[in-house]
């Protein structure tokens, strides 16, 4: 029997899990890998592992054996069946006490259920979001582990070591219990989803609104990156737009075709939000607009034969209207962030995961893909009132709001006015207005509902009354 | 033994189980009723159905000794477990060949399990959406009913004398197999709930932009009542704003807390709509406005805190607004409806279902709460081109925004200059917009995707390359 020599193993070899792998192996930690096709294994030990701390396995349980106890096993396999398959195979070869961590974008749902199944064995289950992408796994990703806390702590030095540095600190942090790790990791996609969009209508106001090309939107974008914008996403794009097609020098953007593609934690989010009743609609509209993209053919002939606003040459001060681009942009953020916390607020108080609110922010502020500069903004918020109900009534967003704000309105009106679709920018505002109004024109539906359905109503001038049911057709014929 | 004397049974004596009773009977079918509770039996016997020919059941034996055979068996029981408890208690008593029919608003899956779990005995079911409210249900509903066929022509003669009639026949039609029919009663009220909140926001913009009266409302929708908008919920709504307060003579609608309420399927219709890939912003606008209308506590902290526009008198022309207001919510509403009705394609398509999507909005025109006037011009177009992508296609609703965009596009920048939320107006504008954009920012999502994540893309100007991936950094730095 081959003694044990591996801290810890890892399966699942595509560009993620190679990745992690080589990070872990890189803060001293010896590492087992197993693929379900060995050759993969192979591969990776006479090329990227060459003369690194690397064990190869050709079966469940050589990995097994190869880890000193109790096992830690890393899965990085596509979310869904593939887990559960995988977890199926290694099962046999572990112990009582030794630990998996499902570090793929798994539905949190599935991860209770397989901390259930396994914990009938004695095996604990971690369930840890993983951001950053190919580049976050390989040198640092934003990590966000849940599941049992004692099972945490046994990867904890892992983790904290793998993970990306800021300031103050490695970007991870115990989630909490159950699937919380995995819904996080959710919501945080749902997030970048939004910023995807913000910045795609942003870019689509300055190029189709002001007709900028490819070079100066590199140079707006790169100037934002600059202020209160900066992020990994903002930065990337100032990039992209820098980029040119090595055949014919055009921009390479410009030849791209327009549909975009999606996995399920988008969507999911969405729909997560729905069962809890938290109203997302920044995310959503990032969902939508994706589907929408994805209908090319149809976009075609409409565009035919809609009519749209008479097109003439933009006429007012450039300047002034990509200054209010920058402001719709950075007001559109912190709208679509006040929703993200405001659903991991209502699922830490549905589910009971007491989620670190602040601390989520803090580890997102490096390593994954929504890094930005404005998390240090709402980490602050939760260290100032942990309870917060809604982020935009911390004093620094409420100002970044109120300078925000004209300049938001005017680029939505400016956008709308030409005909350009700006679905997450006007769902934002709205959704701004909506939280400022005292009162909202609801009554009016619950008198409908009450008319034709007598699903009651309450009054606001005798809430003591409770539910009343007005005839209202003998009222008014 | 009891000989069998009714037509028909029917089990749940809420209120819009009675009402459908009586409008049975009084098309000249004897009935048959059973309640779990069964003073409510003898209750409706002793009042509203005295000197009817209704037959009171006070166990399930004893409803299926009334009837003649093949049974037929209405449940108007509350959605969920209600109605599998229902089928449990009745289904010992019941032979092949006999009917279930759930009128409730059932979960369409739930319908398809029932239908199979029935199935095994014998036993027919169909999944029927009846809508109408109370009083559709006592004087003509619209009725949509689903399941196998040869079910349904069992019950046709009783669902065709008790639907509501429109000039050229009953409000009725075989909607098709499976759950099919619940489906398209969800959707029904996804529209319905996308109708209301876009009456809503009409409201609030006269109200708190031009500081509109209850009685200039009333007006004003009575007269939009004559045109296009016809529709029982203009008109419901001109009469809401006419019912005044019996103690104080204020207008009711006023006194009314502006926190809507919501059931299931407005909600399901959303998230359907995410699984089958189609966008409905303005029905999801609806769904999220109410979620925040329920936030009452936080937006009153938020209003006294969060910047808006400079409050300043309305200065412009009041008719023009008013106009446009019109215009938007006509023009919202058809993309309301094309986003309904592809979501009802996109089922079709899925699940084999082969909806007639003409007929379908022709059964909307009487008796349910979405009946309006543009119903018929929607049938029309389907009858016209029944494989018809997209409603905003068809001429006469590419006319209508043609027509409509310009004032709709006023109405969004009004209330958006004053700070009054329009999730749905903007939304629905955002639609028509991305529809009539050949070209959609997403070239730049698809970029950003590829970058972090090497998630490929298509090229415009060499499809035949298919997916590609570039390696960015190593491009642009």
């Amino acid at each position: 029997m081959e003694a044990a020599r591996a801290k810890i193993g890892l399966v699942g070899l595509g560009v993620m899990g190679e990745n992690l792998a080589l990070n872990i192996e890189r803060h001293g930690f010896p590492i087992a890998v197993y693929n379900r096709e060995p050759e993969k294994v192979d591969h990776l030990l006479a090329t990227r592992a060459k003369g690194l701390r690397f064990f190869g396995a050709h079966s469940p349980a050589e990995l097994a054996r190869l880890l000193e106890r109790p096992r830690k096993i890393i899965l990085l396999v596509k979310a869904g069946q593939p887990v559960d398959w995988t977890i199926e195979q290694i099962r046999p070869h572990l112990e009582p006490g030794d630990i998996i961590v499902d570090g793929g974008n798994s539905w949190y749902e599935d991860t209770e259920r397989r901390q259930k199944e396994l914990a009938a064995s004695g095996i604990r289950f971690v369930g840890s979001g993983v951001s950053g992408g190919e580049e976050g796994a390989l040198w640092g990703p934003s990590l966000m582990p849940g599941g049992e806390r004692d099972a945490y702590e046994e990867i904890r030095p892992v983790w904290e070591a793998i993970a990306a540095k800021v300031d103050d600190g490695p970007c991870v942090t115990y989630i909490g219990p159950g699937g919380s790790g995995h819904f996080v990791k959710m919501v945080h996609n749902g997030i970048e989803y939004g910023d995807m969009q913000l910045i795609a209508e942003a870019y689509d106001i300055l190029h189709r609104g002001l007709g900028f090309s490819a070079d100066r939107l590199a140079e707006v974008f790169a100037r934002w990156n600059e202020g209160v914008l900066s992020s990994f996403l903002i930065e990337i794009t100032a990039k992209i737009f820098r980029a040119k097609d090595a055949e014919t020098g055009a921009p390479l953007v410009d030849l791209i075709l327009d549909k975009a593609g999606q996995k399920g934690t988008g969507l999911w989010t969405s729909k997560v939000a729905l069962d809890l009743g938290v109203a997302i609609p920044t995310i959503d509209a990032a969902i939508m607009a994706r589907l929408l993209s994805g209908r090319k053919n149809e976009r075609i002939e409409a565009a035919r034969v809609l009519e749209g606003p008479k097109a003439g040459g933009f006429q007012g001060d450039e300047a002034e209207i990509v200054a209010a681009v920058h402001d719709a942009l950075y007001a559109a953020k912190i709208c679509s962030y006040t929703q993200g916390m405001a659903l991991l607020r209502a699922a830490s108080d549905t589910f009971r995961w007491d989620l670190p609110l602040g601390e989520i922010a803090g580890i997102w502020r490096g390593g994954c893909i929504i890094r930005a500069e404005l998390l240090g903004g709402i980490r602050e918020a939760y260290s100032k009132r942990a309870d917060l109900p809604s982020l935009l009534l911390d004093d620094r967003f409420r100002e970044a709001m109120a300078r925000s704000q004209p300049g938001f309105r005017k680029a939505v009106a400016f956008a709308q006015g030409l005909g350009i679709p700006c679905l997450a920018f006007s769902s934002s505002l709205a959704y701004y207005d909506s939280h400022r109004s005292a009162r909202l024109p609801q009554n009016l539906t619950q008198a409908q509902r009450d008319y034709f359905g007598a699903h009651t109503y309450e009054r606001v001038d005798k809430p003591e009354l409770g539910a009343v049911h007005t005839d209202w057709p003998s009222l008014v014929g």
